[in-house]
C-alpha cells in the first residue's frame, strides 16, 4: 500500500520489490546519510503523521544542505507499532509522497518491520564532485549561520507546555517545529562557488554545532552576537526565559552553521541576498582550539558544549 | 566508543564524524539495500550481542548474494534501549568489527538513537554492471537452491523450545540460526557468468520466495523434490514434525533460490562443484502463473504463499 501511495521511482531505477535497489551512477562521489527518527524522542506533541514522515527525510536533507549536495534518492526502513491503523500508514505514505515532490527525490527501496516504537530510518543518496567538510575553517574567517535560531525551542514550548505568545511568533515557532525546512538551495550554491571554508548542520543545536565545527578544524570561535530576530527576543523576555538558552542550547534547528574566509564575505552576502536568503554574521574564527567564546563588549561567557536533549 | 572498536574506514572514504558519508564511485550502477533488525522479532533466544550485530549485516549480505553483487560499504543506524550497558554496546561494536573483516566491507557512517526496542538498521552499498533480477525465469528453466533448507527452523525449535536431537543435527541447526552465512561467493560467480535467469534471497522462507520469484517472472514452478539432508529428515520424523512445514514454511533461511536455463545446467553444476558448494535441483519453471506445485509422483500439493512469522 505504501508503494502505491508514494509511487514507484522513475524508469532508470530498478522498481521497488526486488531484493535490492539500483540507481544509475552519476559522475563524482557517492554521498550518503542515514538518520533514524524514533517516535518517543523525535516526535513533538501536535505533529501529524504526514509531518512525521516528512521530518524523517528532512533530517537527511538538512545534512545534505550543509554539505552542498543535491539529494537524489532515499531508502526508507520502517518500524511500525502494531496499533497503527491502515489509515495511519496511508498518512505516513502521503507524507513521503509530498516529500518526494518537495525535495525532488526518488524513493527507491526500504524495509518494513514491526516494532514497539515508531521508527523511520531514512537513508539519503546523492552525488557530488566536492562537498563542504566540517574541517577547513581558518583563523580570521567569519562565522555565519543561515537563519535566526530559537524558533524551534519556542515552538516546542508552545506545543508541549502550552506557552502563550502573540500570533506571529506562535505561527513561525510552531511551523519551525512541524514543518522544518533546511536551506538546501543556499547550501548547494555556496558549495558550488566554494564560499564556505567549513560547514555543519545544526539539528543538535547551535552550541554543540559550533563546538563540533571548530573542533573538526582545530580552531576556536569568538561570537559577538546571537542569531536572533527581535520578535523572538521580545517574547523570550516577556516570558522570563533566557535568550542564550533558547538560541544556543535548544535543538531541532535546521540551519547551516559555517565559516567564510573574510575576502569572500562580500560575494557570499551578494549571492545570499540574490537568492532571497539571509546570513547572520555572528563572529570570527580564532586560533584557540576548544574555545567557543561569546563577547559582545558588555557580555562575555564561554559557550558550553551542551547538546539538545530529546523531548522524551 | 563504537567507532573506536570497529574502526574508521580506509583513507579514500570520508572519516566517520562529518554530516554525511562519502565514498568513491566505481564503474557501474549503485546497488543498495536496507534491512532493519528489531530485537523483539529478529533475535532468537541464545543469540549473543556480537551475533546480533553480525546478523543485522548478514541480512543485507544475503540479498547481495542473491543479486550477485559484492558488498563494499555499510552504514548502521542504531536504536539502543537505555538499559544496555557500555559493555553491551562494546559487544555490539565487536560484532560489527568481525563482520567488516568477514565480508570485507567498510563501515562508513550511521546514526545512534535511544529506543525501546533494540533496532539495528543496516544499509549496504555495492556497485555492479549487472545484477540477477527476480524477473527473468522462462518456462523450461530448472529451479534450484544453493543449500538444504530446514536447519534454521530446527535450530529455532532447539533454542526456543529446548527440543532434543542428536548432536550433529543440533550443532548444524543452531549454527544456522546464530551464525547464518549467505552463499556470497557462489552468488557472485553465478551472476558474473550469467548462469541464473532469475534469483531471490530466501530469508522469508522457501515457499514465499518461490512465490515471489515466479510472480516477478510471470511463470509458475513445479517442484519434484524438497531441498533437504537425510539427517534432518530423520530428526523431523522422530519428533513427529512435518518435513514440508520445516522446509517450505520456516524462515531465517539464507540460501539463494534461482532458476537456470536447461542448457546452462551443466556448466552451472561444474562451477558450483569447483567452488566447493552444492546445488539442489528441485523442479522446473512452467507457463502457469501464480502456481507453485509440488509433485514427486506419489505426493502432490500446492505450495502455499505462506511466509515466515517472526518469533515474537
Amino acid at each position: 500500500m505504501m508503494i502505491k501511495t508514494f509511487g514507484q521511482p522513475k524508469e532508470r531505477y530498478l522498481k521497488i520489490g526486488d531484493d535490492v535497489a539500483r540507481m544509475p551512477v552519476w559522475a563524482g562521489e557517492l554521498i550518503i546519510k542515514m538518520d533514524m527518527l524514533v517516535g518517543k524522542t523525535d516526535v513533538p506533541k501536535g505533529m501529524r503523521l504526514w509531518q512525521i514522515s516528512r521530518k524523517s527525510v528532512v533530517a537527511c536533507v538538512s545534512d545534505f544542505a550543509a554539505k552542498g549536495v543535491k539529494p537524489k534518492a532515499v531508502l526508507l526502513s520502517l518500524g511500525l507499532p502494531s496499533n497503527l491503523t491502515l489509515k495511519d500508514v496511508h498518512q505516513l505514505a502521503l507524507g513521503f509522497r509530498r516529500t518526494k515532490k518537495e525535495f525532488n527525490v526518488e524513493i527507491i527501496g526500504g524495509d518494513t518491520n514491526e516494532s514497539d516504537d515508531l521508527v523511520i530510518d531514512c537513508c539519503m543518496i546523492g552525488f557530488s564532485k566536492k562537498i563542504t567538510e566540517r574541517k577547513g575553517a581558518k583563523p580570521g574567517d567569519r562565522v555565519i549561520v543561515t537563519g535566526p535560531f530559537g524558533y524551534p525551542s519556542m515552538g516546542l514550548k508552545i506545543l508541549q507546555e502550552d506557552l502563550k505568545t502573540d500570533r506571529e511568533v506562535r505561527n513561525r515557532s510552531v511551523a519551525s517545529v512541524l514543518l522544518p525546512t533546511p536551506k538546501l538551495k543556499l547550501g548547494l550554491e555556496m558549495n558550488k562557488r566554494n564560499l564556505f571554508s567549513s560547514s555543519i548542520d545544526s539539528s543538535d543545536g547551535l552550541a554543540i554545532s559550533l563546538h563540533q565545527l571548530s573542533k573538526a578544524s582545530g580552531v576556536g570561535f569568538e561570537l559577538n552576537q546571537l542569531p536572533v530576530e527581535d520578535d523572538l527576543v521580545k517574547t523570550v523576555k516577556s516570558n522570563d526565559m533566557s535568550i542564550q538558552d533558547i538560541v544556543l542550547y535548544g535543538g531541532e534547528e535546521y540551519e547551516i552553521v559555517a565559516t567564510i574566509p573574510e575576502e569572500k564575505m562580500k560575494s557570499a552576502l551578494r549571492l545570499v541576498t540574490a537568492l532571497g536568503f539571509k546570513l547572520f554574521d555572528i563572529g570570527r574564527v580564532t586560533n584557540k582550539p576548544d574555545r567557543v567564546l561569546f563577547d559582545d563588549g558588555s557580555l562575555r561567557f564561554n559557550v558550553e558544549k551542551k547538546g539538545w536533549i530529546h523531548f522524551s
